[in-house]
């Protein structure tokens, strides 16, 4: 329970927002003002602009062909976050504000074993909340947690996102404010499509969706945030412009719509497992061993049998093609055909909760990617969402025909 | 108590010897054919060449007018040696050799709470020996340490040579390796004296005092080694030739020679209270505000008094010297004439264990630093060293002078 009367806020800056002093000031300033305002404020801060990429080219050449420990790789990251918090207190400080930095372990951010994309056990408050009791802004670094064993994880990709939205849960924070150098959620990709207009608020479930097909959020996050019911919004860090409202409530404006954004994902790779024996136990003995090797399999399709055989097509991320396709060539020598992939593909998705139930917006997506001449490779769907895999030339013209077709460029009231 | 029955090697890599990747992989390369020699080896390393100084300009840049915060700083600075750590065990590891970096809290290490210059008050030797019984190389992150409130901290100047001969003392090593840019300790400074000796071998206390007085060693660290008797040597990183040894055993060479270095420090800055009354309880007037304030005061002189009055002078470090300034003539405004001070000195010492209660040594020093045309200003005399506080601008011809008037340029046998 707070021992705190204040309400808390969590804020949380990304890399590109604090990626020199001055920025690093700026925000300061800003927390500063924010702290008069009677809030107990935590902020949460990522690793300074390409900080992150020094440390991975310098773990490269120290190690040659010798791919470097997970767990090193964890402690090494770590120290980017670490820098960026004490700077920031720092700052804060200066600025007129007592605050004091916290690691993640200091923070009492717990997790399990797995270096590189650990999940959060547990997070004890009681310094965080002693910190806070005394009025310092708590700067705590995100991205970084302390397994059972002692040694410090990392989250993985969007981590400090997570950070922030775990000690909103933990220290149940009115807000998780994550300030970034986009100043909202769009209904697409705006450097894609120019109509692209920006949501005032978003549910949960459809953000997830977007979250999980590209949008620059952290989908680990947006589904902590849900289960707690800790509302997020995303804004710009020194643009003073209203961001984007990601919540649980019932949604004012865009619930009439049925169709709340385009999402587009190019990180997306396909391997095809060619004339493979269509017999029980053939599925599992082709992504046994990619879920055994850690490879995240995304889309997965089955042709009907033709003959006793099959062809087995499914995606994974670009960083886990070459492996996939590895370890897949291996596993199906002896019962298909051959196996093949490429890596020039994305996914092309409309979201929204409203879609529920509804019928013919699958037939209305692939009418007008058809109209616009752009092939589907593949397609998926679930409760609030339809996704296509396209080959990723078509992208621009493809998010321009589905942002049309939906008329997502107008509000929908 | 040694639960692996290998002897227990720590060799420490100071900042210049790991400035680049390069460097990293030649050391671990080293550290790999030496684990060949059935020892059980644990590392301590410093940050990466400058990186310390780039941290401590982030500081200033955002800190502005107002001084960071000492506890800020620490886990700021701390994060250079985690640096070099993760990065030296992804080397060796890649070198063919297991290997594990901890961090100063992971290695055991507590220290008090004194922020910037805490002293080790513990260390907890349980995951370093498991770690070593695996037959992992354990490299530790210099330098740093975790006080009782969980803070890190950090050991101050020359803390990672401290960081090495403690874990020496812990883990009963047989022997604590300082490699460094120098190939081990000289009668002089061979860039002011072009005869000056390497040592083959030297004493804890006349190390001591050479430590003291500006060779490039923390007292710290040899005061610890000199109390639990483990030997340093002092060597070269990259060049495969003899370092000097230093040790509490009977020296066999350089203990005939009554002298055994010529020491010199250019951190000196001079203080003097002037016409101040000669009465009791004054010098505690000057004083205790120093100390309170964590100025640490060197040579003091008071000159005989004079119908009442006297000049009391001291030496402080010229990164000191502001501040003492400033803390004196507040205290002495009403119990002096005036302050003045200094900062163009340094301290010239004779060191050797052969002086003790052997005349003439005084004598034979100011002869020659007089005969040069060397004015001394203070003088000040331990066991065994002589000191005198001269003009910084005449450090070459007083070495070369003292040098010669013991004829160190030669082996005493």
């Amino acid at each position: 329970m707070p021992s705190d009367s204040r309400p808390v806020v969590v804020q949380k800056y990304g890399g590109s927002s604090v990626a020199d002093a001055e920025m690093i000031k700026t925000i300061a300033r800003k927390i500063c003002d924010r702290a008069e305002t009677d809030v107990s404020i935590v902020v949460v801060v990522s690793a300074m602009g390409d900080s992150t990429d020094e440390l991975l080219s310098l773990a490269d050449a120290v190690s040659g062909d010798h791919a470097p420990s997970a767990r090193e790789l964890d402690t090494l990251l770590s120290t980017g976050e670490l820098v960026t918090s004490t700077l920031m207190a720092m700052a804060i400080t200066a600025a007129g504000h007592p605050s004091v930095s916290l690691s993640g372990q200091q923070a009492g951010i717990s997790t399990d074993m797995t270096h590189g994309s650990a999940r959060i056990s547990n997070i004890r408050t009681d310094r965080l909340r002693r910190e806070l009791d005394k009025g310092h802004v708590c700067v705590v670094a995100g991205f970084q947690g302390l397994s059972d064993n002692e040694d410090v994880t990392t989250l993985g990709r969007g981590g400090s996102d997570t950070t922030a939205v775990a000690l909103g849960v933990a220290l149940q924070a009115d807000i998780c404010e994550i300030y970034t150098d986009v100043d909202g959620i769009y209904t697409t990709d705006p450097r894609l499509v120019p109509t692209a207009r920006k949501l005032t608020e978003i549910g949960y479930d459809e953000m997830l969706e977007m979250a999980s097909l590209g949008a620059k959020m952290n989908p680990r996050s947006i589904e902590l945030a849900a289960v707690y019911d800790v509302p997020i919004l995303v804004a710009s860090t020194f643009e003073d412009i209203p961001g984007t409202l990601i919540h649980g409530g019932t949604q004012m404006m865009e619930v009439r719509r049925a169709v709340t954004g385009v999402a587009v994902d190019r990180d997306v790779a396909k391997i095809t497992v060619r004339a493979v024996e269509d017999r029980p136990g053939v599925v599992g003995q082709i992504f046994g061993p990619l879920a055994k090797e850690g490879v995240s399999v995304d889309v997965i399709v089955q042709n009907a049998s033709l003959e006793g055989l099959t062809d087995v097509t499914f995606t994974v991320s670009r960083g886990d093609y070459e492996r996939a396709l590895e370890i897949s060539k291996t596993t199906c020598a002896d019962i298909a055909q051959d196996v093949v992939g490429n890596t020039g593909l994305a996914k092309m998705s409309i979201v929204g909760t409203g879609m529920q139930n509804g019928p013919g917006y699958a037939a209305t997506m692939f009418a007008a990617l058809s109209k616009t001449g752009v092939n589907i490779e593949m397609i998926t769907t679930s409760e609030i969402r339809i996704t296509c895999v396209i080959n990723a030339d078509s992208i621009k013209k493809a998010a321009n025909a589905l942002h049309d077709a939906f008329e997502l460029d107008s509000a929908g009231d």
